[in-house]
């Protein structure tokens, strides 16, 4: 099943023509997920041909404008175009009293559900589970309470030997039992899995941090994920500003990506001040050969 | 003095590719106000060269998103490029309590003042006024309390016939209340303001309506002025769901300008169902002949 995940907004707080503020497409065995919903990110999912409808769960990192003032328009939209599905919102406890005082302010009334998932403060662990994949959120540290997230798919079957199995007779209605790594047997014969079977697909797994100062707390959570997008708000010389701030550098978020061993790291979230992403990818790149700055648009396939 | 109008939004509630949702700016004796602030309209203001900083005034129709949902952005980038100069906002009551709560939650606070002036619903009347322009508002007939705007030119000086004055030895320092229509004495001699100006440059106008159904009882608000931006969301073949919605067809807004006498009608809030604006134009125009359809970026001077 294909795993993509689609930038939409790859700046921080101030927007500009190349970058507008954070948010992201991930689709993950065909479930269809937004995280974060910066202003203009309704705009962004028509741009790139991405159906509103069918994104059923929206993970907000946290309350600062940049990461979901477009929100409220694109529930909007979804309302406008005949949403019935309810959908899913997880995100800081707060939010679901700001989507109510504004939908009161309006009196207006969505047609579908909101199935609000308040995030505490220092919660760490899963937020959504089904048969094929898994979220996770755990806390990282900014100025006001925010959560990153991990989306991960599930252990996947072990894959028949078909042309073994035909051969020994082995009988169709084991399939299923000997793929989940049981042995089976049959009257007085033994069909082992580990005969007939081998190694499903490896599992992947996909990591959104923003915004977060360097944290390396958060290294449990993000161990060996494929593909990390991590806030890269400044370069080195405004370290301290990144300090300041409880934003990262694109240095801390390389030494972040090394030392959880993830498979490629994207920056992102890159501050209006920088005309280009050159000055973030060459100082990455000194310490992590994987990476990438993002730019609006560009798509990344977890293969 | 310059008196502009610059189209930032000519959409209704789900923005496209070509209309965003309702925002625009007026320049009016170099007062620079916006009207309305649907989502993405500080990135129409940074595409089309508007100084942010400049803006003292922000005039907020009502609160169904699609007019206002870009408002916090726009405060939190003020305040990221430095801003300390107050701004006014004008709007419904409830808008700054929602402004509050979405600053709370984010753990906000901007350098600049925020001024408030709520509008209550039936209120009618004047909400500022300095030497140079008033802006009015008053009520319209939506789904939920909306407002409409008139910005006008105060009443400017006679122009000094100065050849005549200059050959009749009329003191200089008698000259300004000559222009402000008083006769003046200076020993025997009355100078009359009459015989030594003549009527000076008449004082524009411009009025916002959006969003409101086809309503007379505001044609005394409106009357005369030079240019009226006023919604046209449907056509003639949804006159039904105009009404239903509480909105105004293309032929509704061209009786309202042709009642009132006004000297141009732009026509704006075009849904999204239609790909262009051509039906609007051509309905409005057996009515009344001085009519537009609006695109984003349009600009409009009142001559």
């Amino acid at each position: 099943m294909s795993f993509t995940v689609r930038i939409l907004g790859s700046g921080s707080a101030i927007p500009t023509s190349r970058r507008i503020p954070s948010s992201q497409h991930v689709m993950c065995c065909s479930r269809s997920i937004l995280i974060d919903c910066g202003e203009g990110a309704q705009l962004q999912l028509r741009k790139f041909g991405i159906k509103f409808q069918r994104i059923n769960h929206i993970l907000i990192s946290h309350l600062h404008g940049d990461h979901y003032f477009g929100l409220m328009g694109l529930l909007s939209t979804m309302h406008l175009l005949g949403r019935v599905v309810p959908i899913n919102i997880y995100g800081p406890p707060k939010l679901e009293s700001i989507i109510q005082t504004i939908l009161e302010a309006g009196e207006s009334r969505f047609a579908y559900e909101i199935v609000f998932h308040a995030i505490n403060d220092d919660f760490s662990g899963k937020i959504f589970e089904d048969e094929k994949i898994e979220i996770h959120t755990f806390p990282m540290i900014h100025k006001i309470p925010t959560h990153g997230f991990r989306i991960v798919e599930k252990s996947k079957p072990r894959k028949l030997l078909a042309d073994l199995a035909k051969k020994d007779d082995v009988p169709v209605e084991c399939y299923h039992r000997l793929k989940n790594g049981e042995d089976v047997k049959v009257g007085e014969i033994l069909y082992r899995s580990s005969d007939y079977t081998e190694q499903g697909d490896p599992s992947k797994s996909y990591a959104y941090c923003s915004d977060t100062m360097y944290n390396e707390q958060m290294l449990k959570e993000i161990q060996n994920v494929d593909l990390l997008y991590h806030e890269a708000t400044f370069v080195e010389h405004l370290k301290d500003r990144a300090k300041e701030t409880k934003h990262s550098t694109a240095m801390d978020a390389a030494n972040i990506a090394k030392k959880a061993k993830v498979g490629k790291l994207l920056l992102g979230h890159i501050s209006a001040r920088y005309d280009s992403g050159d000055i973030h990818l060459n100082e990455a790149l000194t310490i992590f050969s994987q990476a990438q700055v993002v730019e609006d648009g560009d798509i990344f396939e977890i293969e």
